[in-house]
């Protein structure tokens, strides 16, 4: 049975569950970051993931990153599915700006957290939430 | 027409065209690190890519998603599209190690190249070709 990586939970806010997975917005008020977690048991890698599954997963990393563009507008996507610190599979979808504080580099592990004030949280997952259950 | 991005000319050698993408070694013996490439104009996002060609695009990922299983028998894989300094879109595939000199954080502008010898390159060029080939 699927069960969300502690840190993970810890770490994030719930968006919605699509049909395969998980989408989580990573509570960091610096970058609109969405995860999707496959909701699939003991699975670390994409191509660990049936045939079937990796097309879902493609559908729903297309619809998550067509949001983030609709809703903040940003200068670049960035997809990564890394996971050297939580190893369920989980894939980072972030919107970057020229002007975030960490462009051009990589936002993982590079500047402390700094969490959304609790109603800027509850109306970032409301609307995300309305917009990905369109 | 596709005219690959200078700067990841510069950093990479070439291995092999795939129907959609070229695959290119990033020259940086500290990882095992390809890199694909889209052979498709003006293209910075996936989801800029035709659904076939996304298609195409998840088949070849995974086609060096397990060469670099294969090869190199990594602890993980990271994938990531990320494109903030060269916009051409190119995605990341990393064969990484808890040994490794960036665990676990990202690769990507941590820590100056260091690269290959050209005899080693050329080996790892030949021996990268005729897995991809196959």
């Amino acid at each position: 049975m699927f069960k969300l990586d502690a840190r993970l939970e810890a770490d994030t806010l719930l968006i919605h569950d699509l049909p395969l997975c998980r989408v989580l917005l990573m509570n960091d008020s610096q970058f609109p970051w969405l995860i999707l977690v496959p909701r699939v048991e003991g699975v670390t890698e994409i191509i660990e993931l049936s045939d079937e599954q990796q097309q879902q997963f493609l559908a729903e990393s297309a619809q998550v990153s067509r949001l983030l563009q609709a809703q903040f507008t940003p200068d670049k996507l960035n997809v990564a599915a890394l996971g050297n610190v939580v190893s369920q599979l989980h894939i980072h979808h972030v919107a970057r700006y020229k002007s975030d504080i960490a462009w051009p580099k990589p936002i993982w592990g590079a500047q402390p957290v700094v969490a959304y004030s609790q109603d800027t949280a509850a109306e970032l997952v409301t609307a995300l939430k309305k917009a990905l259950a369109e």
